[in-house]
């Protein structure tokens, strides 16, 4: 994998780049969707296409505890088994374990955990994380890290650090294909943790960093600071991802601080809720307001779900529960955050971030 | 509307022709898929017209109840309702009435019932669902028909073949735009009922005729039987349209006995429920033999689902919850039963229906 640092803002610090996969280049700034269990929730491939979507994430807990990589293999790799023949990240698995897995215990070794499927007892470790990503055929690999509860003691947050590390330097030396592997820098909300962190992996040939443990509940202005502390001590030529964010302003908050990649269920959530994302701020089709609208849900948007369904029509198919609400709701929601990522690419080339991000925001505020 | 009729099959009674709606044409044998409440189920248009189809049906009943038919026509009538642009046709909701509404009673000057979403009183006449099928804007619209149960006495059946006669009287009558209008042959197992019926409506000026009140729990058998007797009494050179049916051997016996339009909920349905139409058979995804499976639902078929999926993955995705399994089986599914009409038609065209009947159902069952 390659990174081509393209441009950086004049007066920010957001990039434009390209990260060039064997499956593909992405153009960064980039947002990836969630296809947490092998599908983005309430779509199919041809569709996520349709968004501008290129890169999509993989959940390493989710498919090793079902299908298992062996079956995902069997059935041809997870680009065949998810039908997307564009780049594919997965994450570790870390977070999930400690947010969906029962019985998680923890060792220097790595996790025991028992599946929420169906009970099974499981062991996650760095060197098994990097060979289920490497049986899945990911094109970028996540490093198993720990991630701390918000808030989190300093003790904590310290050892929680210390194993990330000994488990980057444990799946540097496990990752044995051409595939890229990231490492994730952790540290809760403690600057001086978050760029030691930083400052010990940015030494190791980690083909991208990513920022973790964000998004945890600390709120955007201790999850600005984790990212402003961490971003410039990444080497600028490695792509930097913020792992599960978020809404649009933290986006171009983080965009500004120098970050590339995103993943986030929020805009695939937010549509199975009747929430859609749109340039003039969040439209809830709950709403009665919106019975008998005829307009689409965003004029600016060029979405099939805005151009061919008023928000009366969106409106009645949640209220009559069709599938089909969620469909049209989630590929709009997935364009506008992919519109966004390409309207923050061109103001970034233009050296005009800054302006794009207040005008934006206040738009969407209004 | 116009009916061309185009061939009829040199050893049975199957016909290829084509109706020629304001929004387009449509090639027969077709099938509709039914759209109850403004969307085919799991779909959405443009995954709706990737299986082929032309013709969607919206039932009058389920629209009437909620959003209602003002509210359709302020967000731009049916069409633009739906996201669909090409021909629409909507039942009477009758059979709704009968199979879903609570408190139905009925008279001859219509029937009252409470909606099945919210209680409340409504009433439907067949000058109402005239008027509410010319509201929608459907270029194809029911009369309001007295669907019996099976088995029906044949007291009951001669009286809503009474009323359904009526009934069709006051809907010529009451409909003033251009769309066309179809009556609805009853007479439940009664062939002496439905050819009695069949004679009285031929006899009136309609776009087409509908078989009705079938798929009650008759049987192949019996529906076969009302079928046989009924088409040979109706106009040669308007539509005939077999309504809820069915199977692929239901319908390939309704083409032979010169049936050209259907409807049915089976292959949304079925495919909701994991089970998905094939040239050799029904598969039955939640079985564990699919689990590594790396081969597609059919190899015959050129959907999106069999050209990016195996079944597997397929399986995968139903026994992971996820919506994408419903939305690829609809849409395999659909664009089976649309190869299945489009090569009836092509072995119409070449006066070889009874052998590729013969042949299609012979590989279906090995």
């Amino acid at each position: 994998m390659d990174f081509i640092l393209e441009h950086t803002d004049a007066t920010t610090g957001a990039r434009a780049g390209r990260l060039c996969t064997p499956h593909g280049d992405v153009e960064t700034p980039a947002f990836a969707p969630v296809g947490t269990q092998g599908a983005i929730k309430a779509l199919i491939p041809s569709l996520v296409a349709e968004t501008g979507t290129r890169l999509v994430l993989g959940n390493t807990y989710h498919l090793t505890v079902r299908p298992g990589e062996a079956v995902v293999r069997a059935l041809g790799g997870l680009h065949a088994f998810m039908g997307w023949d564009g780049p594919i990240l997965t994450d570790s698995g870390g977070f999930q374990v400690f947010s969906l897995a029962r019985l998680a215990t923890l060792s220097d070794d790595g996790v025991r955990f028992r599946s929420h499927v169906d009970g099974a007892e499981c062991f996650l470790s760095p060197e098994r994380v990097v060979a289920i990503q490497e049986t899945l055929g990911s094109d970028v690999m996540m490093c198993l890290d720990e991630c701390v509860p918000f808030p989190c003691e300093r003790d904590r947050a310290e050892q929680a650090v210390r194993r990330t590390l000994d488990w980057a330097e444990r799946s540097l030396a496990a990752h044995t294909n051409e595939m890229a592997l990231f490492a994730i820098v952790q540290g809760s909300t403690y600057p001086d943790l978050r760029i030691k962190c930083a400052q010990a992996l940015a030494k190791r040939p980690f083909d991208g960093y990513a920022i973790g443990g964000v998004s945890v509940g600390e709120g955007p202005l201790l999850m600005d600071e984790a990212v402003a502390c961490t971003a410039p001590e990444l080497p600028e030529h490695k792509p930097r991802y913020l792992m599960g964010v978020g809404p649009p302003d933290d986006l171009l908050a983080a965009v500004a601080r120098g970050v590339d990649l995103f993943d986030c269920v929020m805009p695939t959530r937010n549509a199975r809720g009747a929430c859609a994302f749109t340039w003039r701020g969040k439209v809830r089709l709950r709403n009665a307001v919106h019975a008998d609208c005829s307009r689409p849900l965003d004029d600016a948007c060029a979405c099939r779900a805005c151009r061919s369904f008023s928000r009366g029509a969106l409106r009645h198919l949640f209220a009559a529960g069709e599938m089909a609400a969620a469909i049209l709701v989630s590929l709009h929601n997935l364009t506008f955050y992919q519109d966004l990522m390409r309207r923050a690419r061109q103001a970034i080339l233009a050296d005009r971030f800054e302006p794009f991000r207040a005008d934006t925001l206040a738009v969407m505020a209004e």
